[in-house]
């Protein structure tokens, strides 16, 4: 099942039989001080650096998150989706909990966006899927509801059962272009919560064949070693069928692990890309040797 | 399941609750020049380099191979098995394709070895588990036969049974005591060989529910960045099932990638061992740091 992003000019597909999709989270002010009050000021330059960095790290989707308190999150949305589609040809996800500003950032995107996110909750649904349908867009859902989430992986499949079937029935979705979020939570808060987010993204994938995406980097939050947990957590992921992630691109051990696994995955053939990549670099490293002392 | 080791003192449980089981590879003079000449002139010493490295790099067993052409094969292995059996209490694996080899090293160690390796060709069979059952160790087996390596998991869970059934009904062997290779292969070889792998365990986890070990160095044969697709590869593999590897235990890239791997897995409490071996390694660097120049 491949789901199918654009920008104006480039297309990005997921799919199982596919090479992994990185998203980059970087452009983000969440725990980000000095960027919110950047945004907060209108000075958006702060997002230059964050799209050069996470292309230049290997990013085949940018997260756009402008949830910053006191601003017009909706203008604040337009304002930097268009930078972005100025500054480069991926395609982008929209991420909001703001209905109003998914609307807006749907309203000025060029291309196919994928947005991010809704939950199993139907006035969540109600909200957000007819937009998706009249943007064309593809949207990320979460197998939780208006209570806690679901700590066991059966109710996130009945969840996620729910959310294709009301998509798909109701709001005229195609099944492809809903990809669901397995659930990643932080190892340190339970030693079996990661052992369920593989369970679950195993029985989704055998169940439904969707494509699925998380947000990968809090797995190791409050560990020591995190690039380490991280550049571990996503293969193994990758190993029982998700699709993409919502990561950091900008630590080469992260993109480099996830780089392997699709080569050992069969998803690049005769290791075209992970030779190149190493060539890549070697070729940095020998320029900085050469290079002259400043 | 549970397979269990012993050298005199120590004893090493391999399960799908537990930590991953670390077979040392490394003494082996397969591809080593300088040691296959040491070891033809009867000296060893290179071997106690080789645990020492091995021990502390987080091996919980220890592979030995003798096999060097033009020498006493069975007596050169019942020497390094004493000397290293002197030097750690870690259980070894005794490793040989001579079944006379195999006999000489139980007969002189101390504990319960595991024997690497029979296939399910009958007259291995025959030859060398009523040595394994003799001895109380317990052994590695290769699904395949006669003819090549199979290249689908189908054929591979065929001869899993076949192993398993013999092994139990023929030879009285229980079977926790039978660790199943699945056959991982270079991916240079061909883009699909490690998904084979990969469902290979799978398949032979929820089937038989066996412990199962691999070589896993030479997946990446033939390609750049190596350390980096061996710590991809063994994360994934536990994945979907893999309890145990003959592997390189001294490059802390892949040692490392294993630990967050048991983190993730849920076998390691709490992180426990995961910031034990943090703090050792903040430790040393401190020290390396702050020591005077010599």
């Amino acid at each position: 099942m491949h789901t199918v992003l654009s920008s104006g000019t480039k297309e990005i597909t997921i799919g199982h039989d596919q090479p992994f999709c990185l998203i980059g989270e970087r452009i983000n002010p969440t725990g980000r001080r000095i960027f919110q009050e950047q945004l907060r000021a209108g000075d958006l330059s702060a997002i230059e650096r964050d799209v050069a960095a996470q292309v230049a790290g290997g990013a085949t989707v940018l997260d756009v998150n402008m949830g910053v308190p006191l601003t017009d999150e909706p203008e604040l949305l337009k304002k930097a989706i268009k930078l972005i589609q100025s500054l480069t040809d991926l395609p982008i996800c929209i991420d909001s909990s703001v209905v109003e500003a998914l609307e807006a950032g749907l309203s000025v995107y060029e291309g196919r966006a994928l947005v991010n996110s809704i939950t199993a909750e139907d006035d969540r649904m109600a909200e957000i899927l007819p937009m998706v349908k009249h943007y064309g867009a593809a949207v990320v859902a979460l197998p939780n509801d208006h209570d806690e989430i679901p700590m066991e992986a059966d109710k996130r499949l009945v969840l996620t059962k729910k959310i294709l079937d009301t998509a798909v029935d109701t709001y005229g979705l195609a099944v492809e272009d809903i990809v669901i979020d397995p659930l990643a939570m932080p190892i340190g808060a339970d030693p079996n919560i990661v052992n369920v987010a593989y369970e679950t993204i195993a029985r989704i994938r055998e169940a439904f064949g969707v494509n699925m995406t998380l947000g990968a980097s809090n797995i190791s939050f409050g560990m020591p070693g995190r690039h380490t947990i991280n550049a571990t957590f996503l293969p193994m992921a990758m190993a029982v069928g998700l699709t993409s992630a919502i990561m950091d691109t900008r630590t080469p051990q992260i993109v480099e692990a996830v780089k392997a696994a699709d080569l050992l995955l069969g998803h690049d053939e005769w290791g075209s890309t992970w030779i190149s990549m190493f060539r890549a670099k070697q070729a940095a490293e020998k320029l900085a040797v050469e290079a002259p002392a400043p």
